[in-house]
């Protein structure tokens, strides 16, 4: 065979091979770990005719369902709390995830109060406060509006928190970091809507209440509003799901999940910020030094290997693929590099789905692992020239109170059992 | 208000609008029939609290459902044939998606002999024929290859075929044009396996085996098998489901529905094509005279308004968003016009989603119904210049005994009652 291994090109420390290769390089070559069993003959059969080619099947259904093999794929719950009743949230289970698209039935929750089970007829949007004239909506009117189609993620700001702890937790890809996920938005651009009942000069800002129990409201500046947030009725093509605010949510590109309000059933203008507990209590990033920024809106710049990642185990030496995603709330992600020593030396990942304004983003880079420990890392830039920091230098500005906007560098330790797990370096 | 309906700019007749217009147009204003009901004061709730915002509601499942408010949203799948059985096919329902993505449940399915219910751990994909070593690969190993994302269309060549009949059936957007749909599908480059098989120079066609009992297979071109043909694993985020091929399918951009065999099992090397059932008795085009023409592969620049659409009716006179989706097997959507009067006039919509190769892109546009009957069609224009034609354009070259690859423009009349329906014009 053409191409053995040791003609690879070698791009940065501990088996690190350059991201155009292996497109038209023969994997069977020898000393790779991926082989093909060859045939007797070129017609011989390899196998038995399996059960399933054997008699038909059955029909297509009104509402198709995944296959039983692939059950295990499922969002991660917290624990419920008994005073809490309703609360918490669902992570997605990234590290079985392909592609940059999250499934509406994977896609990561939060919720405050429980999933309220409404009926479109009976739910109104109100925009009211510093507007020449308050105006009440329902939901077979918006349906009649421009609606526009945008691919871009959701991140809860609280997603990765624990990565602030003083010990690294032995957890996986979705346990640790699954509060992030990625869907096709549509909806109406709320400008039309504010336009529609006219925003006065003093209105600075806008305050979103959901119609769950807890009323879960957040406050948004009205130039954010105006920009490109979205009234979002549709998620992946079908009405957006219960538990992602059916009838309607609020989608604000590329801020903290918590703003992007459920069930949205008040747009209020105000002169300022209300002030709302989850803006306060909550949702606030406590410093070092015990002060507290609020309103830290958007979603740092950031990447995470998901393949190997947190209690997989490699199985045996030879060539892996390095895959991931990446994201940034400032905009498009531009690079993402990957570092097979821990951070030493850093290679260029190659970007493997269609780019495009603060959605996920896949990259992958062939990795040959030869045995023996070492730490596996990404590290993304944006369009706007962020660069993903290291856990020290976040820590360095953010303290290890907070538990908000971690954005941080994933270091995953391969040893020489092949076991993957969280550390920090 | 200001902007009355009168100062919209007119762009083609019978009520087309500018299509930049309603991004901050005040909709509320006078003489449109979207109104929103001016409260007492601006803090009053205009309605009373209702029964879901007063306790909470049950926190997140590890795979998220629908409303029981959609689960009409149903594919549309034709009567089961006794001597063919797990035959037929189910279509999107188009008239109630919006954006570009279709969920995976409510993709268009198309089956010769039912779906498998395949075990990945007993499934094999053997690559053989004129290669230099054949090989047969599990589903394990090959989720160790690098993948690649796209977003792309895959439409049925039998889609939209009853267009071809002689009178104008009452059916709706689904039952029509139903065999459409658009995901992100997540793969290995074919080129890659086909590479490491080492294709010998005399190999011209591959010829692709499903592992369902009807064994369903085509031929394609080797040139088009090393360009940009997937081994697609994953359809938006997840493993393709059983429906749609699981553990996997071929992929095959732009060109017709049917050579993406799916439940891949086989990927034979061959001088010529082969022959199958699938491309002599079906998925050939009869032409008026009686020849046919094999290999017909990309699929055809069409468009189609999916709202208003067939079996629709407008309520009431006033202000709609005529929007719909477009998509050419050749390339990208450049341009889509739409016409309220029967094709006489004709008006530039706008683009509402991403654009994309080979992918479903949604366009609108604004348009006053004032009443009376009209015929309103839509056009799309591709990037290498193919043009949707007329039915009779189409016709005049197909003859009308062919049943596949049907992509004249759809029409659409609107009756003074505000009922919709399919007509030729």
């Amino acid at each position: 065979m053409s191409n053995p291994i040791n003609s690879l090109e070698k791009v940065a420390g501990n088996g690190l091979i350059n991201r155009r290769h292996l497109l038209g390089l023969g994997l069977g070559g020898a000393g790779l770990a991926i082989t093909g069993s060859v045939m007797a003959a070129d017609n011989a059969l390899p196998f038995e005719i399996p059960s399933w080619s054997r008699q038909p099947g059955p029909g297509a259904s009104g509402y198709g369902t995944r296959s039983s093999h692939t059950e295990y794929m499922q969002r991660l719950a917290g624990n419920p709390n008994p005073v809490y009743p309703g609360g918490g949230s669902s992570r997605s289970p990234l590290q079985y995830l392909q592609g940059t698209i999250t499934p509406n039935s994977l896609h990561f929750e939060r919720h405050h109060a429980g999933i309220p089970a409404i009926d479109p007829a009976g739910h109104k949007l109100v925009i009211n406060g510093l507007v020449r004239q308050p105006l009440s909506f329902n939901y077979e009117d918006l349906l009649r509006y421009p609606m526009v189609s945008k691919i871009h993620f959701l991140e809860c700001s609280g997603n990765s928190g624990s990565l602030f702890g003083a010990n690294a937790s032995d957890g996986t890809a979705q346990s640790l970091h699954g509060l992030v996920s990625c869907a096709e938005w549509t909806g109406i651009p709320l400008s039309t809507l504010l336009d529609e009942a006219g925003v006065l000069p003093e209105a600075s800002w806008i305050a979103a209440v959901g119609a769950d129990a807890a009323s879960m409201g957040r406050s948004i500046p009205i130039n954010k509003a105006l920009d490109d947030v979205l009234l979002a009725l549709y998620q992946n093509g079908e009405p957006v799901r219960p538990g992602q605010g059916y009838p309607m949510r609020l989608f604000v590109p590329g801020w903290e999940g918590n703003l992007n309000v459920k069930w949205l059933t008040q747009i209020k203008l105000t002169r300022g910020p209300s002030n709302f507990r989850d803006e306060t209590s909550k949702y606030s990033d406590t410093m070092a030094d015990r002060s507290s920024l609020q309103f830290t809106f958007p979603m740092g710049c950031k990447s995470l290997i998901t393949s190997p990642s947190g209690q997989m185990a490699l199985e045996r030496r030879g060539l892996y693929q390095v895959t991931g995603i990446a994201w940034s709330g400032a905009g498009s992600i531009r690079r993402v590099e990957v570092s097979a020593d821990g951070g030493q030396s850093w290679a260029d990942a190659l970007i493997e789905s269609q780019q495009s304004d603060r959605a996920l983003t896949r990259f992958r880079i062939p990795w040959q692992w030869q045995g023996g420990s070492t730490v596996l890392q990404s590290r993304a830039t944006d369009d706007k020239g962020n660069v993903q920091p290291t856990r020290d230098a976040l820590i360095a500005t953010n303290g290890l109170i907070n538990r908000y906007h971690y954005h941080g560098i994933q270091s995953w330790s391969v040893v020489d059992s092949g076991e993957v797990r969280n550390v920090y370096v």
